[in-house]
């Protein structure tokens, strides 16, 4: 068994590991990270060449190329990133209804992505209209999925949770609401994006008759219809038995 | 003054008129049009250049440049004739209800825009988020107060118009709420968008309750709030005195 001081010797040496996981290694990544996303938010995505980045961090192209072979793996890695501090910060979600929970979930959400608003907004093009990169591709499914989970979570914990399948489509489709405010936010013209603090306010007197709604019968079978139209649609997910676009007639 | 034979015979030489007014020139246009529409299509909108177009269509780039001086005229040329064709689709407007007035509106937008659908798909990431060509700039105003004037007027002439300044704030919410699922068909994965005809039936059911939950003392200035946030966060305009993003006393 190795001694500590030894692993940590190792480590930074990098020995038999990829690159990138020394702490130089990792200083580097950074470094062409955060120069990659100033350069994007400056220029937009579509007029931002691995060459310029690699001119501007510094370094050459072949040694960028080591760590972010292409663009796309640059909006994957912020994706990576915000999704996971996304995670954190969510878990310190309260007990509570679910119209709660979900304001806390969305302005969450909000506050995760703030400081990185300049690189998203050049970023939306990528986000709604990329076949790879976008939002509701395959490929970022991971931090897709990540992100969702916490709107799930707001539904399926909720002191008024609805039973069966109804919770976790609530959930999906409080997700969706929440994609629609954060593109709202980014394309956002007002000063410091007030017109979005406005839009959550209008959005939390709905969410009270909202929930209030769901109660009634029939209510659940809308909302796991709002669900199965959002994974057919937006995700290209085939439709399953029963959820084919139609709504149910409970 | 001239006889109709000799105007004629001096338009189609296109005796001091612009080119493209004549015939030949209205011909060609509308081959240079096509050819840059499908290849938008097919490659993508940044991915096309005026040279790639050209080639294609068979013409100089010089020639091509006389009728199209960038692709940024390609696109605002497609949003003209859409919204040419759909305000003479709209005025067939029945009488009745807003409801009613705004499906019909919405349902005429996605039957004028159908058999653009791939050029418009392409053209998402500009649509939503071009800051030149995009829906909410300024450059495209006026193909935009043409289509938004069809929501206006189906709240306006409705049977059950709301008065005073609501009913034209009500048809700016309708104009929204319609970019919404125009947005959500383009991305539409499902086979032939049934998505988005189940989206349609979700939101026809939720219409009722609308209409009548704005009968509701309140409701009026829900509406102009929502209208007034629409105004400064997405089209940019300066707050109004009694609309800065806060919701109206009454």
């Amino acid at each position: 068994m190795k001694k500590q001081g030894e692993a940590k010797e190792g480590a930074k040496r990098g020995r038999g590991r990829p690159r990138g996981a020394t702490e130089q290694g990792l200083e580097t990544r950074q470094h062409l990270y955060e120069t990659s996303l100033r350069l994007i938010a400056a220029r937009g995505f579509d007029e931002t060449t691995l060459r310029d980045i690699a001119q501007e961090a510094g370094v050459s192209v072949g040694l960028l190329y080591r760590y972010f072979p292409s663009k796309r793996a640059i909006v994957l890695a912020l994706y990576e990133e915000l999704s996971a501090r996304y995670a954190e910060a969510a878990v310190k979600m309260g007990v509570g209804p679910w119209r709660e929970r979900f304001l806390f979930a969305l302005r969450t959400s909000l506050e995760v992505l703030g400081p990185h608003r300049e690189p998203l907004t050049a970023l939306v093009p990528v986000l709604v209209g990329g076949k790879e990169e976008g939002l509701f591709s395959p490929g970022t499914a991971f931090s897709r999925l990540r992100v969702q989970g916490a709107f799930v979570d707001a539904a399926l914990g909720a002191t008024d949770a609805p039973g069966g399948t109804t919770g976790p489509a609530l959930g999906r489709v409080l997700y969706m609401v929440h994609l629609a405010v954060v593109l709202w936010w980014l394309l956002d013209k007002s000063p410091r994006q007030r017109a979005t603090d406005g839009l959550i306010r209008l959005l939390e007197r709905l969410l009270l008759p909202a929930s209030l709604a769901l109660k009634v019968p029939g209510a659940g079978a809308f909302v796991r219809t709002a669900d199965a139209l959002f994974r057919q649609g937006l995700l290209g997910e085939p439709a399953a038995p029963g959820d084919a676009g139609e709504e149910p007639a409970s």
